[in-house]
């Protein structure tokens, strides 16, 4: 047997929320086993990537190809929803979010969509140590996030450069607050959030998905949700959609 | 001007072998700029993941579900043509293994697949201080690579444990030779090849992936090759197939 | 009042063994706060740095600039007494080991003690699948610990490379096991020993370390033991000699 | 022969600023190699760790600590003659500071003086997205040194948490724009500029530390100048005085 199942049996103060799945032997069925994943009060937070305009707003600067999937998704109300479960049950909330300074456009190496995302000025700021013309900006929050980020609680982690936490602080503030499970939501689905996802996973964390409460550009002969979706599934310890999770953590918070 | 041009322009003893595409802003067409990639002599290296008989050979534990994507693309074969060329050149190989002891065994948290691959036994290994039952075992290089791999040049780094290279010696054995540049293939596509992909650039080498010099499990409804491919040309500088890469490799032998 | 007090007040299951002196305002006496360590089970493991032949042995290669601080402060006694308290409670015991193989001496950058090492073929070994001549060679662990690191129950992570565990797999097994909590001790004092130190902190472990269970290279003008034992108070949670730290590890297992 | 001096023999455009001094045998004095280090237009970097008013200000918090050291080696102006001969030759040059957000001081593990920097408020900020406040705080630049890291070519990364660049982006920013060797200076030598060399180090740079260029704590018993300078000496490649530095980099600007 699994260790990880007799681990759970015994966990105190957690709440089963997502059953367990059979594992079942991949010889018989092609199928494929689902760890789940258990909200542990303390030890369980919500980690939300990208929330900002240029990603989730219409006027952001990828809105043209990101647009269409956020709204056949829902993904801006499923993040809120997420964002408003959370704060109900006090879950420790921490944001990572995309930069780009001057000094980010003379990099001499850079990947498709790196050079993409520079070309278009997506996440721009004029300085680290300013802010200004940064309200309302592409890098700005999207509005109606800023009553959740800017309550004094949640967790602003420096910006990720690339698309994983390895250039930001994330691993070390979650490390330093006991956490070790993680639910993740934001954007872009294949890009921040997998690299998050992975980035977590290497670093030792339990991870889950949100697989509604993201979205990602989709180009022709590129789509970059249908990727993310089968890698979350493969990879992480556990998928849901928001209503699911969202409910489980305000059971957690009825306890 | 991007800076990347007017570097690539410059450059001393390199080859032009992937011309430059024009990069086509995005509001005009949905096009994806493609960075390019050049090979440069003594600062690029040939990187392969997992060139292990659990994956590529018919007797190995996940042949089932990754067996057909390796057939249909032709993978053993490309990553052999690869190997080929990168030892013409005298190319810096570096492979990168897949190895689990009984410990590993041990992991209280677990991804939907590392369960899987523990439940099958893949990759396992009896200890990292014995190599009994290692000859022709899943864990074992696939036989026809081993010439290319037991050379006495080809650099073997420490096993990886997750996906990625963050938890072995692959980005400090390449930096200590003045490595930048990284041609990727092996298996499989979306997990190990493309955690090692995203966690390269997190790292800013400059990075290219081999499309047909792969593969990916490939089960009901999860696609890890397709999903693959989307990652790979979103994300790397630059995605080719192996007969325009090792032709490109053998140019510059020539030069 | 900081949340580190209370945090440990209400722990369970822990063994108050160091008692947290007092915070000392840095303006009133010049005196460094100590945090304090508090060994709990489950979440606290023994880690060992190097307790290999060329550090330890009279016949290692490294004796004679670390012998007589190893015989002065007793080193291989005190290494012996953590492991055989650590066993004694069942304590999770990891052992980092450094290893250079035939590829390592063609790195290009070295400092000063990685050029030393490769010179006098400190730790090498013929290959990483291959045990050839290993045995009592002066990368094989000093014989009096073969019983404690071959037991079946330590954790044998990958060779560092460098100093510190970025290259290996230490901290994804430590987090992979839920452990957060390190006792350090081993070789050398103010490199590999403190390297791990500082990585395991600023992958947020809680660590202390074991002042007398480790000796460091003594040069002219270089006092390594003298820089670890500054370094270590300075930098820890916790500083401790072996004689406290055992008897705090027996009497959490008497209990 | 060490592979190391072919490949300096043969630079092309590089300065031989620091002449190679014998590699001695352990074996025969004692002596420790040196493996020196050349500074290279292109591939070479000063990078500078907290050039902060609360660490070299008279107002400083820690300058009751530190404050003596920095006057006895002349800190402040050697770092000013460093950013004078860097800007004079346009070598890149990367500031890594150190900022506690609120939002830090929750930490639930600390070290001795993490636990010391909360209680006394240094390098307090008080929101990552405000500059309320800064302007002449003890996490603001030294006064005199902002003509050099406020001339829009000067790169600050991400505020590092712990000691070193493990969680900013200062490693992908100086990839990001093919930089490979780094001379270090800045405060605190065995804190922060110790950890930004054992770390870069990890990550394959070629590193050389400018000695006279920081300055430590002080403190009963723990002389933290002392132990940076051992592991200087010990680890990095090189290590040389602010004089034999700065004039190395203006020879190389008058070429």
């Amino acid at each position: 047997m699994n260790p990880l199942r007799s681990i759970i049996a015994t966990a105190v103060g957690a709440l089963s929320l997502f059953t367990l799945t059979a594992t079942i032997a991949l010889a018989e069925d092609g199928g494929l086993p689902d760890p789940g994943f258990q909200i542990v009060a303390g030890e369980t937070a919500l980690l939300m990537t990208d929330p900002q305009n240029d990603f989730l707003s219409p006027d952001g600067v990828a809105w043209g190809v990101v647009g269409p999937n956020v709204e056949a998704v829902g993904t801006v109300g499923h993040i809120d929803d997420l964002f408003a479960a959370a704060k109900a049950f006090d879950m420790p909330v921490f944001v990572s979010p995309h930069y780009y300074y001057p000094h980010d456009h003379g990099w001499k190496i850079e990947g498709a969509l790196e050079m993409l995302m520079h070309e278009i000025g997506m996440f721009d700021r004029s300085d680290a140590l300013s802010v200004d013309g940064f309200e309302g900006s592409g890098a700005d929050w999207l509005e109606q996030y800023k009553p959740y980020i800017e309550d004094g609680a949640t967790i602003v982690t420096s910006p990720h450069k690339a698309f994983g936490p390895e250039s930001n602080d994330l691993v070390l503030q979650l490390r330093k607050r006991d956490i070790s499970k993680i639910i993740i939501a934001g954007m872009s689905a294949n890009l921040c959030t997998e690299s998050h996802m992975r980035e977590l996973m290497e670093q030792g964390f339990e991870v889950m998905v949100v697989t509604d409460a993201t979205a990602a550009a989709q180009l022709p002969g590129l789509d970059g949700y249908a990727a993310a979706l089968t890698n979350f599934r493969m990879i992480a310890s556990h998928v849901a959609e928001t209503d699911t999770t969202a409910s489980a953590i305000r059971a957690l918070a009825d306890n």
